[in-house]
């Protein structure tokens, strides 16, 4: 029990409280957690998580995404280990780098090109810098609460943050086509981009799929104007369609950035994009330490092609469904209203009548106390390494959180 | 010779050419440095570099910092092995954060406390919401012409970014104080952090150890207006003093960022701060998919570690002073006037009577042929795997460049 005083945990929690600030910072603070959620971890296999005091998760939460093969996955470390033996942060890039540029030219449908990265908010800014050198033009569309990284111009928090950042940014809300007008005419002449999630995936709330209508009028809106799609797959990529995730509603952006689950846990991120932005993309001046490091590079390599060889995508889907029919069955059988929205591969699970999410809360923190990591409130992840056992096993745990809930009335 | 047509380095850009725009993003592009310099490698070792032709060098860049111990010290990839074989991007640290915060609070003088990132750039913006966070003020004072990242705010480009994203920063020259003190004057009121750069290392020019009066001065001013003092240590930190590289003028700095060195080329940053800004840095939302991944943490702790046993800012400055008396030496013997500038360990080789930087890239493209990687207008840098073979190595070819030099007249 993590939360023990005498765990490991607490006290690792306890000197991190003087040497890093409130004790850890972003998204992995479990503090943002239910009482028994580990801060720290110690091992992980497949799917598998063991935090500092010995207890073992089946984890929905895949790192928060990276992790789409499963931890440790034998061709991905294998390509790691080849390419850091030789070298990886050189003079210049590896090989690989042009490998990998190939790959993703010959996997995502829209791309002509490929540049990487280090975190999926450089991919996002970037898109934004190529978009707005490309256009000569400034003003960016984005869907109010869609998470597109931590920098000034799109963190979630608008502390230390000056309106200057955002000076032209116009927010719309995703799938309603009034509103996207609305913000499309409000920068009329100085378009640069719409930058748009792989679907809405916001904190909080249930998840929608883009609707055809709101995605094809997003790619006419930019053909008009000549601004840039950017379709935001850091989150999703991967997960939804080896392509990229509009290819299942057939409309390619211009601009792509990938990150997550780009090397299943090594450090990297990507933008990709068509021939109209090459030369806008090669005009730009972004760079970074570590971003030609070749060892993320053999990872994602590596995994990209594991994803094909295996179905990753299949496989993750099928397990997804296989929880989201076994939580529903359960929630049925409790009388509990739930609901579980977005791709089966990256669920929501948010409870009915639940404005606090102290249902949910209590669900999560029961089941995690059964060995099923989940989240309250953020979208979750399948990855490759789920099996039907592992599934099932968060399915006893989930049992166990909904006849909590039950009994808290 | 790898800019022979049949090179494997030729083959590889053809191919990047394709695949990339521009064939290669930022600092690592080839095409910046004169001709016979390699795009690709294939393999390092120590300060030693092969390309992807087979051509072995004594390389001066240190892949522009990152390697301070050399390439695969054993310590480091022990450690990193260690970690990986457990886990390294998990749902939340590894207890190596904790260690590695409270190392960096043990060693770096001013740091009551740590945050960790994956780029320099992360880590500077960082710093500047942190510091307008903490202040509820906007200004920031960056010096003309220092580096602080490729974010929009200060990239050295301004394509694709808008007059917004500087709009609250303030300029000033390099140890100049009047012009720090007009540039405060203007930010009054508004002033929240003053960034400097550990010593003046811009790109294509002397660099310059800060005054004392100068660095002096920029404290005084925060001090007397409330602003944070941000050390930009990104490029110096570790190289200078492991304490801080403005321990030696005994001046502290409210925040400092870190990367390059701080994990011997793993994927690392860092902002380290005092308890004035504790309070504002837990206030942030900073945040990255791997920023706590982490294989790297225990690469930079027993980088830290190591860099300490073995005496390694000692070493890189004994080297770093071979090379610059055999420069020295050699530029005289040819009746070459050349400028050496800044620490030894990072050293700045540039040539009197060269604007266009004829001579310099002369004399670099032919030591690079003799097997010395050098740079013609950016510092180089040590590392501690520089042995006087290896500096000596690096004259001999020096000498065949200030022998093609003079020979050019």
């Amino acid at each position: 029990m993590p939360s023990l005083p005498n765990s490991v945990d607490t006290a690792l929690r306890q000197r991190a409280a003087r040497v890093v600030p409130g004790g850890m910072w972003g998204h992995l603070n479990a503090a943002r957690l239910p009482e028994g959620y580990p801060q720290f971890f110690a091992r992980s296999e497949g799917c598998h998580l063991w935090d500092v005091d010995g207890n073992e998760y089946v984890d929905l939460m895949c790192s928060w995404g990276p992790i789409v093969l499963g931890h440790h996955h034998p061709k991905v470390e294998a390509a790691v280990r080849r390419q850091a033996t030789a070298g990886s942060c050189m003079n210049g890039p590896g090989a690989v780098m042009v490998e990998l540029a190939e790959k993703l030219v010959a996997t995502v449908a829209h791309a002509d090109w490929a540049m990487f990265q280090k975190n999926g908010g450089d991919a996002t800014t970037s898109c934004v810098t190529i978009a707005r050198a490309g256009t000569r033009r400034r003003k960016v569309l984005a869907a109010r609460g869609s998470y597109h990284g931590s920098a000034p111009w799109c963190s979630p928090s608008l502390v230390g943050v000056t309106a200057e950042d955002r000076a032209h940014i116009v927010h719309f809300d995703y799938n309603d086509i009034a509103s996207l007008e609305a913000a499309a005419d409000q920068a009329e002449g100085d378009l640069a981009a719409i930058i748009v999630a792989a679907f809405r995936h916001d904190l909080a709330r249930d998840q929608e799929l883009p609707t055809p209508e709101f995605a094809a009028r997003v790619r006419a809106i930019c053909d008009a104007t000549g601004a840039a799609l950017i379709l935001d797959d850091v989150r999703a990529g991967f997960r939804i369609h080896a392509g990229g995730s509009w290819e299942p509603l057939g409309v390619r952006p211009d601009l792509s950035s990938w990150s997550k689950a780009i090397a299943n846990g090594h450090p990297l991120a990507a933008v990709t994009g068509n021939d109209r932005f090459r030369e806008a993309a090669a005009s730009v001046f972004v760079t970074g330490s570590f971003w030609c490091e070749a060892s993320s590079m053999a990872a994602s390599l590596a995994t990209l092609e594991a994803m094909e060889e295996e179905g990753a995508i299949a496989r993750m889907t099928a397990m997804g469904q296989r929880l989201r029919d076994g939580l529903a069955g359960l929630a049925a059988d409790n009388g509990i209203g739930l609901r579980q929205t977005g791709p089966v591969q990256m669920p929501m699970v948010l409870f009915d009548d639940d404005p606090d999410f102290v249902r949910g809360e209590l669900f999560c923190a029961t089941a995690i106390r059964h060995g099923a990591y989940l989240h309250p409130r953020h979208n979750m992840f399948l990855s490759a390494a789920h099996t039907a056992a592992d599934i099932d096993r968060v399915l006893a745990a989930a049992a166990a959180g909904f006849a909590a809930v039950r009994q808290a009335g």
